[in-house]
């Protein structure tokens, strides 16, 4: 599949342009953009872009999306929006796309991480009697305490089990209360974030955890989403709905 | 729900008895029968029964299963068969008796093993791109490698992803093929059974594990299934049905 | 070898000679003996013993241990004292005996535990700047948090790592600081106790775990005591004795 | 402590340098010498340093060893030689210096690994009944299976426990003789390198694990290697001299 990469300049965009170099997931450089753009072979404008291509990714700026949906739209290509913090006008904007391309944008950008949730809460739905605990680590430099990942994975896990409760961590007479889910985080390091959820009854116990290696994860992200864009209707994609359920 | 368990003296079914008492899934104790039985409050016919069931569960032999069947038929009664080894003629009385009531019935009894096969193949349906690898650990007297339930995993994968091919453990120069899935077979003390489909690509890798810690995980597999046939339509039902697909 | 077990018909004792009997470590049973024995071949009185030994293993009461310890100093028998509770006077008799015999006693039977903290220990100090994190899991029926087995581990790499602070569990805006050592506690299933410790630096990360998957790991730990003691001069020893610093 | 680079250009000279100024283990930059530097402030030849240093940090080339050694005695400074591939006769030139002044050479310059290596030694000592495996993971384009650090980890703990066979993957009728060591090579994704050695009995298990995560691992070991070295005595060092055994 042939990639048009607009911001092909910026650092997750020079990112994917290696991604995208390597073959990764049958993908090949259509052409890069970018208003920055000093040669090297890149546009400076998509209006100057000759090359076919099968799917745009964008990693510019999120007050770019409506001129590079109204782009798409013309030439009626898929486009993966890989940035964040739209208006709600610009988010009105890529609805309206959507009516007529494929459009994909997801707060999370990691496959991964989105896999991770939906196999967790298969296997929650499917032992309903399982204890479960979530153990995310990363480098001795994070702010927060969990994760904002672990977070949105254990409010995920608590919709599902009613009266579930979360535990931050325990100490002293701290004893499990039936139900209840214990996130943990751990902290060393340089670790770019791991995620745990584990499962367990008296005989048996189910572990999922994802490792992101790279920040590069996202931007391998943006590719997988472009494999699945191309050859969709028309409509609003995120990462959830790459999770095969089949 | 109440469980009626046959074959409740012998190894398998006794195991049954003590997690249906400690009250595992919200089960309780209907009755039990065993042709063996020498009191202790056991019955050692089917028909001498007086208490209601919700579900029977059978742990006695795969030749009793024709008689079971037609005691559940007539009391409109939900089964899980949990003997193997069923002649081609018993098979059939089975799918008879599945147009009346439901009937479940499974080669491998652990409902964590049915999960983290289905989870590993949404995992590497999602992730066309990533490595796969099978890990598997047992005790230091397991005769064969590598188990059965790595190969049916590894199978599996291989179904869904073309081209395919196993490889048994590593020696020399024997650099990866892309789309090969390694599997290998760890054998120290006495691990009842670890399973680890580990997927990863260059930027992430994803874990699901499944430990056994214990050979009762088939008698609570066998719980398991009941909960989950009680209130089914007929039909014949296995560990795959109980895994959730939403 | 040839062990003596005193207590030999209480839980502990009769793991102990399941663990004896299986070979283990090279060990085999000389005799029985338990002021509640009933017949199966075992004595009432260590008077009454006939047979050699080369070790006496005793797993009875921390009261017997004054006579235990007087007939193990005519008899010229190293000893593993495997009760634990023993008051000062108890344990001033262990300590005159131990000017004869060579006399085992220690708070931890489980050797894998030892060898968990000493080569914790060692990395600790071979590795000074790298973050260190415990986590601990644990059967959803524990009643506190962390185990004691983590916090003496905690305790331990504290004294080697000056100004390490030791923290429970994190929530909110907890940063780590540098030195700290954090300690998690997870609680599911039936997990019977599981430590690990785990070491980083920005590009390494060195972990060490112990799972005990039994209980019976302190009688498997006393037969390691067992054939640790033979032929050691006399002395007191302790499970700390036991591990390789070669 | 003052760290003198040499060869602070060329491609690991860069990466100890980020190291260096990060403030790793208390390091801090004395000067830096390439012959192809080219401005930048770092010099060209040792002679013209004029910063006192602690120690230097060599990752030119082996062939430079003599010159480098040559000017250490002079300057009566402790010298990390991180260069391989050294003569035979420049074997000797460093041990000739090492009469005088403390040097380091080691084929492994990372710590951790021979960290592993010393744990999993002293593990295998303390339990000689427990089965060992060792398991490592490399990215998917690695040649060789298993990696040179399993086997050199393998060798040397065969010659802890007489008569282990080592056994490289598992197929078929393939039961565990009692003393092999098995070793496995998993193959996938971007993974640097992760070595695990795993020790279990009958009632537990041991598993001491190593993770690189990215290549300058070594880098950061030539640090360590520096702060071991200021203030010894004259001598022959290696990464094995700087785990601790007490």
């Amino acid at each position: 599949m042939k990639i048009l990469i607009n911001g092909v300049c910026g650092r997750m965009g020079s990112e994917l342009l290696r991604i995208v170099a390597s073959g990764y997931c049958g993908a090949e450089l259509a052409a890069g953009v970018d208003i920055n753009a000093n040669g090297g072979g890149f546009y400076t404008s998509l209006e100057d872009v000759k090359e076919p291509a099968d799917c745009m990714i964008d990693f510019s700026h999120h007050s770019c999306t409506p001129a590079i949906l109204k782009y798409a739209v013309e030439k009626n290509l898929p486009v993966v929006i890989a940035t964040t913090g739209h208006t709600p006008e610009e988010q009105k904007v890529m609805e309206a796309a959507a009516q007529k391309i494929p459009v994909f944008h997801s707060a999370n950008m990691s496959l991964g991480v989105a896999l991770l949730l939906e196999l967790a809460k298969a296997a929650a739905k499917t032992i309903p009697d399982a204890d479960i605990e979530i153990v995310e680590t990363h480098h001795n430099r994070k702010e927060d305490a969990p994760s904002g990942t672990a977070l949105m994975i254990a409010k995920a896990l608590q919709s599902i089990r009613e009266n579930a409760r979360l535990v931050f961590g325990r100490y002293g007479s701290a004893k499990r209360q039936k139900g209840e889910i214990g996130v943990h985080a751990i902290r060393l390091g340089n670790i770019v974030g791991k995620h745990e959820v584990i499962l367990a009854t008296d005989t048996q116990t189910i572990t999922i955890a994802h490792e992101c290696h790279t920040r590069s994860v996202f931007a391998e992200g943006a590719v997988n989403a472009a494999a699945f864009l191309i050859g969709k209707e028309a409509g609003m994609y995120d990462m959830q709905s790459m999770v095969d359920n089949g």
